[in-house]
């Protein structure tokens, strides 16, 4: 048995299913590997950011690794801004990168590179197996590393000799990693917690595994015995939405407003999330968004037991039961296609049990608020703020959702960073529909000019922002990536495609032409 | 003023004056800034691999640095892959990576990344600037480190603070760096090349500076007189072609036919190259390509004077001047559209002075050949094996090359990494023809499976392998991008199609659906 049916084989007792590969020269082992372990799926993706989106969107809806297949120090690279999304969102992930053979490394052959420096921006832990027979060993530990908690990026180099060379004796089991429980909050932290509900004015803030369903019912209990307010961080790794689940306020991603909306804060209990700071620094804008003698208090880290904790502080409190709020789900729209009809429509019609991504960026604002009744759906949005999410995390997000249907809404500047996604989809035949939102600027850029006080009048750089000459044909590129598509210019069109696209097996693109720039 | 302007500004003293860029928030001020320093020529990119082939290509064809402007850590990452290709190619290249502002970054906002470890990866030159009044000597600094010789990249990291900030006073001018001139060779080794080509069976290496007209021409009498081989480096950077220009043979790509030509060898001089190895390492394959006995000498290394130091050697040996073999071009081909007919239509219709990018990949190998007699044009490769090169090259070999056509060979596989490059095209007007190769494979794999001595004979090795189910439509995705563009599918419409596209202004692509898989 070579180094690479080894490491396929361990990869897939621990769990591991699905490999997002991008492969080359010096991965053909790798590749060949897939027909010995054929309850492998490997996954073909076009560009290596497609592949590392995809490993994200897969885990974060299963829980469990993903694992993906890079071509050297320029794969890792193109996966690169994905796997700071991942690192954000603290999923395990194993990135299999393959090298030269080892013994042609110092050659300095065209395709040398440094694998490790590149590591070292997204990965928490960094291994190049020296022979076959550490393979498996080297898996487990990658595996392991990923885990955390809280998880991480992992990457494993793997030389193209080490892939082909045959392991001296074949094991007769493959080594499998102990996954960790989370660690329970110390008594001191909860104590800290208890002692600010009970007398300050305090915000509940909650990220990664404390805005599930059972982490929001919690908070809300909480909010309701002590009239602390909860809120959500601004991008959320998987929030439960819908009807049914609780929703409190989510943090402004704009500082002034996220400072207004902490204001008069005494005391913020952070679960599951770390304290929250502007995504930016701005001239004359505080960095910090809680006030400057807020207390703030680490009741349960990421990665940690965060249900636990809450549970904790509920029993403590003796926090009654609370109902959830019940309501309307939003009429269907017609007339004008508005970023707010859009939102209607998707509220109006959104089927049951659908994993939503969300790189929709200024043009989504009203998405959140319109799904609020809508059937319960995990929402997905865009960690590390590294845009070109959307896509390859819909793709993985499917692999990874048992079936159900991905709703996807892009952007149409983030859209043209990993638009290849959409080709995997439709190999795959995996039901995603994808929204392409068409405003025809970086909106969000023409925002943030004015709030970092730039002054940009002049033609050139008013060149820079705008998305139009020529118009990008978003429906066209998809239509070239094999995806059916349509362009849609009304709320009532676009509420026909929605449903049309909800009860049609396979992946579909509907192209929103909203009205140019922010609205 | 600000840092910003003081940056470009700067830039533009020192002959930069284009900006490929793709930016972000913590750029804003940097975008405004092209307003005020109007002979500099924004380039917006939409993804930043774009950006960076951009500027290699730019920097290819003028010799002169291109810079981008580039989104934090994620931004440099998407990035990475053209620098890398850069790197092989030893052109100067400059990058201004905007980040979050100094005070900002403790609290590792979202966004916030290793930006240095990922640099390492391709910059031989790093800096971060700390001060806006810096900024002016950070940036000549930068440019200086770009040219080397030979040239590199050189990353440059600008804090939004240090953009947006004031100079404490304007410079009355700006630091211009100085460009060292290209070191001679040491007597030595021009000494070793000499007794070699006198008494050894020779071969004259040349890549780099030395595959340029005149350093072919001096290679050419060299071989006259001395009876030694003339090979050129696989994959050059910038090599002129065509009728009147010494066309040696080219080292074959694949190991074991580079090592047959380079047999009963005795010595290899080096100019403007390093020793040839594997591009890959295969088992039972030398990674070194010339004989173990084969004197290596060093004559003229690469970024070093490679054509004083061959009319030093066409000097001491009284090379007498050799007239250039002349032929025929070849006859527009008919009927099927195979790799072979492609080639001689390229070659039959090509127009003067073109600037030839070639990402053309197994679907490729008789374009050379076939414009062995075309009129003289210029000749780009894929220098680092990263693909996804040709497009970005194609859109700054076109705006640094001041109105002359570009002709881009793009394969399927290899375009879906950066096909974003055809929208900047489209917006900046350029008269570029990009040829987009179907064959519905990655058909170098397909070889390479076998020659690495994998067996893959299962649909889930093949499934990785083929680009089909569904077929790409490349001219869709292209059209999809803003570019005019066509498919066809025999030699005449071909060549017809062609020379409409050599004769219309602003860009054009041409699908040429080719046999499947290898041809």
């Amino acid at each position: 048995m070579n180094g690479a049916v080894s490491l396929l084989s361990t990869l897939r007792a621990n769990g591991v299913d699905v490999w997002f590969s991008n492969p080359g020269t010096s991965e053909m082992h790798a590749v060949a590997a897939l027909d010995e372990v054929p309850d492998m799926r490997g996954v073909l993706c076009l560009f290596e950011g497609v592949a590392t989106g995809a490993a994200d969107g897969y885990a974060r809806v299963t829980g469990r690794p993903a694992a993906t297949l890079l071509h050297l120090g320029p794969g890792l690279g193109n996966g690169h801004a994905n796997l700071h999304n991942a690192r954000r969102a603290r999923v395990p992930l194993i990135n299999v990168v393959g090298d030269h053979a080892t013994y042609h490394s110092r050659f300095d052959a065209p395709l040398d590179s440094d694998i490790q420096s590149i590591a070292r921006g997204s990965s928490g832990w960094f291994r190049r197996s020296a022979r076959p027979d550490d393979l498996p060993s080297d898996v487990a530990d990658a595996v392991a590393a990923s885990y955390g908690p809280p998880g991480q990026v992992a990457t494993l180099v793997l030389p193209a000799d080490v892939s082909w060379g045959e392991l001296s004796h074949t094991p007769s089991s493959w080594p499998v990693a102990t996954r960790r429980s989370p660690s329970v909050s110390a008594d001191d932290a909860l104590e800290a917690g208890l002692s600010r509900l009970r007398t300050k004015k305090t915000v509940l803030f909650l990220g990664g595994s404390a805005v599930s369903k059972e982490g929001l019912a919690l908070a809300a209990r909480l909010a309701a015995a002590t009239g602390a307010r909860v809120v959500t961080e601004t991008f959320p790794a998987n929030q439960d939405h819908g009807a049914g689940i609780e929703a409190p306020e989510r943090l402004i991603y704009l500082s002034e407003f996220a400072i207004s909306q902490l204001q008069g804060t005494e005391a913020i209990l952070l679960v599951g999330a770390v304290e929250p700071v502007g995504f930016f620094g701005y001239p004359d804008i505080p960095s910090r968004l809680v006030p400057p003698d807020c207390d703030v208090v680490h009741v349960a880290p990421p990665g940690s037991d965060t249900i636990g904790a809450l549970e904790y502080l509920v029993a403590a409190l003796h926090a009654p039961e609370v109902n959830v709020a019940s309501g309307e789900r939003p009429a269907r729209p017609t007339g004008e296609l508005t970023t707010f009809a859009m939102a209607q429509a998707v509220g109006a019609t959104l089927p049951d049990d659908v994993i939503i991504v969300d790189e929709s960026n200024t043009s989504g604002v009203h998405l959140f608020g319109a799904t609020r009744f809508a059937p319960p759906h995990e929402w997905l949005t865009l960690t590390g703020g590294a845009i070109g999410f959307g896509l390859p995390a819909a793709l993985g997000a499917a692999l990874g959702g048992g079936g159900r249907r991905v709703l996807a809404f892009e952007s149409d500047g983030s859209m043209m960073y990993t638009p290849q996604a959409l080709w995997s989809m439709a190999r795959e035949g995996l039901d995603v529909t994808v929204i392409g939102l068409s405003n025809r600027s970086y909106a969000i850029l023409n925002l943030e000019l004015q709030r970092v006080g730039a002054t940009a009048d002049g033609a050139a750089s008013r060149h820079m922002l705008d998305l139009e000459n020529p118009t990008l044909d978003l429906a066209g590129v998809a239509t070239g990536f094999g995806v059916p598509s349509q362009r849609v210019t009304t709320a009532d069109d676009f509420t026909a495609a929605l449903e049309r696209s909800f009860a049609t097996p396979g992946p579909s693109f509907i192209e929103a032409v909203l009205p140019k720039g922010l609205s």
